[in-house]
């Protein structure tokens, strides 16, 4: 059985993978996430070809992750912001920054008034802050 | 110019989308996470194809995330469980929950000790929880 879907799948791991589809996807939520909103802008960081860039933006788009808006500077063309949704996939692009980053990370998550750094970590309800070692999956319905 | 390989990229995210590799791999990851080990598990709870399973597989261990042991009942079989740098991938697991999860989410990460519920949150060098909203994304190099 080979799926091409995973929409009506129980676990919302499957599911978030479900609309932002693919890596590059993510890249261009990263992207978006540091400012960047215009197609050339995009295609240039990502070093991505048009026709992977179109096809990803209008899936973002159509999945409510994006939005196009007109252009800021009142130009012809169109330009791409993150929904409220969207935005809220900036714990999904730290905890893969934080996986992998080494000494001058380049991609810092910080506090928006004090500028300071800030760390993506889990919380128990009384406030404790718990190393991911100490915390397991518990898989009501394994999905 | 067309990418295949985000290895030599400068940001963790893209370093980290190319260790990874696709969704399937996340969510191979996902199921070892709640204790899936054997091929015959993961291949049952993802509905993946074979051979797509296999090639996964075979990249999580050259990649380190993934290690092959001998089967835990002593069979002749091989089984699949993390490495430590594999189980440090729980947070990116927990924020792609997190962003599409709904009401009676499935999988929830727990204190190992207690058992209780943890959340994924952002704290400040000063012990405060930070909403997602207050955090912004800051590049010295958007990478």
């Amino acid at each position: 059985m080979k799926r091409t879907s995973f929409a009506a799948d129980t676990c919302p791991v499957a599911r978030a993978v479900d609309v932002v589809g693919d890596w590059w996807s993510i890249l261009i939520v990263r992207d978006a996430l540091i400012g960047r909103r215009r197609f050339g802008e995009f295609q240039t960081g990502l070093g991505v070809a048009k026709n992977i860039l179109t096809d990803r933006l209008r899936k973002l788009v159509a999945t409510g992750v994006l939005e196009q808006v007109p252009a800021a500077d009142g130009g012809a063309h169109m330009e791409y912001t993150l929904t409220d949704r969207g935005r809220e996939l900036l714990p999904v692009v730290v905890a893969l920054g934080q996986w992998a980053a080494a000494a001058g990370t380049p991609i810092t998550p910080v506090d928006r008034k004090s500028g300071k750094p800030v760390r993506l970590v889990f919380r128990s309800a009384d406030g404790r802050t718990l190393d991911p070692r100490d915390v397991r999956l518990a898989a009501a319905d394994a999905g």
